[in-house]
């Protein structure tokens, strides 16, 4: 069967505020060509993650900005269909860097093979991928929930927080989940283990976080802000630890409330010895091997549950890439592109 | 020779705002008696320190407020006239939370004796008190400067700020301080081995600080916020590290400026992987024998230099602890009770 004609997804412009579809633009391109040291990948899931959304503005973040016209970043899993560099074959499932697009040809030292045997492929892209590391490294590193200890999540239902949930469970610690709806909220208890799920658009959700979590909160890990970061800031107990790993409430360019809730939060910081670091995991390599040894033998004896919220082909990627940041996929959202 | 009438300071009523004198009141009391496990001590020196302001206030800090009339908290340093508790005796040297007064009957429990052959009593109250240690374990902890970095920190004269460079430096970190004033400023260069003394008065601070950190900031030890901070903030530099102990700016009320600092700051702690982290000496004792040991040594020897700004009676006491707020001090600054 002859290859489909490649298609990729390029930056049309810059967001104001929120993105909308006008931002992107479908295009058909011709079959890469890997170089010497590179691998042509046709991918079969695209990964769709809320840091996107930093690389669209024209400001400086983890990682250069993608440029107009430049295809849109993104990581993939899938197929290598030819191979100019040694360890690779044809044939070998991999997760690489191939942007929003069917097709790529990617430096093979950016590509990492996967193990189909441990998981599905679709995984590498979220509980064994990225996301799923992202919450291992950061609770190893700095939130360190302890048994007996309250952890507290947000887009609980997500990639992330639905692992930040299950780990710290495993390691003892009182997990409250939030999430957007009924629906979220019954998976956080059926699927992830959540001693707690709070709908963040209940009108008293303040009120209802205060009282569940009545010893307070030793680990807040962080990735939204908003209305979320300011409800937690007044419960958060001494010697508390904040994984700080997005603000998808601002990506956006929303602001950030009252003017001097800054000086509230320094001055928690102060007197309640609190600690709140930043991070991405590339930051905390270090925990990769134990990452991939304890998660996938959890997703393979079935002890680590994940969810996925997968759209099909390429042209679906902006729309559901826009309803993500709102919060209207559940689970952790691919592409599928064949 | 009879003791001489023992005398305290009370909190004759909370300030709104900034202290003032009549928030104070000098008063005559009776000889304090020690009780079964406690020791009467006649201070020396006494310790006024920052925090002090805190527990002026009806509001949770590190401890609790001190009630109007009660006597201010506050560390001296004297000598033992009375015990009542095993392994002190008559004559000893202790430092001990005595208050705001001339005498004190503590608990043994919460006194330690000092080696005065070691360094003079009045330095266990700053460069080899709570203040050094503050600079001491911060920066074992959190800060953790390494050769070939900058490091800034402000009140760069004061007890904590001048140990804080000293030390930085002796870990071969390009030290960058603030201090109020040129005779200051000169002394950070003089006296405390910086390599770059700035005072945070001149109108283009904020120029002058990004002009001396052309590689940015990689520990800010933070004692004051305010200005300092806020200037502070756009360079400091990825895998920054943010020991907080104080925000002296804004103990008496001032606000944080503008509406979306605290946004800013949440989005580089993310994008810089920055790591903020509120301390108190106390959360650190692992350090202690350390500090003892090394900084003891570094005063013993010169290496370590300190400057103390003495005033001379208890009854000066409310007038240089509202000047210190203001930054009036020179040094470490001390009561002699005697």
């Amino acid at each position: 069967m002859p290859e489909a004609q490649p298609q990729r997804i390029v930056l049309a412009s810059r967001p104001t505020g929120e993105a909308t579809t006008d931002n992107f633009r479908l295009e058909p391109m011709p079959m890469p060509v890997p170089g010497d040291g590179e691998i042509l990948v046709r991918g079969d899931y695209l990964s769709l993650d809320p840091y996107m959304r930093g690389r669209m503005d024209d400001r400086k973040s983890y990682a250069p900005s993608v440029q107009i016209d430049q295809t849109m970043t993104g990581e993939a899993v899938g197929m290598v269909l030819r191979s100019n560099a040694p360890g690779f074959a044809e044939g070998d499932m991999v997760a690489a860097h191939t942007g929003w697009a069917t097709h790529a040809a990617v430096p093979a030292a950016q590509a990492r093979k996967i193990d189909t045997q441990v998981a599905p492929a679709s995984t590498y892209l979220g509980a064994l991928g990225m996301p799923g590391f992202t919450a291992y490294s950061g609770l190893k590193e700095i939130g360190r929930p302890k048994a007996g200890e309250t952890l507290v999540v947000a887009a609980a239902s997500g990639p992330v927080g639905s692992m930040v949930g299950q780990l710290a469970k495993a390691a003892g610690a009182r997990t409250v989940g939030i999430a957007g709806g009924p629906a979220k909220c019954q998976s956080l208890l059926d699927d992830f283990g959540f001693d707690v799920a709070l709908d963040h658009y209940a009108e008293d959700f303040e009120a209802r976080l205060s009282a569940a979590c009545p010893d307070g909160i030793d680990v807040y890990f962080e990735n939204v802000g908003g209305r979320v970061l300011a409800a937690v800031l007044p419960l958060l107990n001494q010697f508390a630890r904040v994984p700080v790993c997005g603000l998808v409430a601002h990506y956006s360019g929303q602001s950030a409330g009252a003017p001097d809730q800054f000086l509230a939060f320094m001055r928690d910081i102060l007197i309640k010895s609190i600690t709140f670091r930043g991070f991405i995991n590339s930051d905390l390599m270090e925990y990769y091997p134990a990452f991939l040894e304890e998660v996938g033998a959890g997703i393979a004896n079935g002890a680590i549950r994940y969810r996925e919220d997968v759209v099909a082909g390429l042209a679906q990627a902006p729309d559901a890439f826009i309803g993500m940041l709102k919060g209207s996929n559940f689970g952790k959202l691919l592409v599928k592109l064949r």
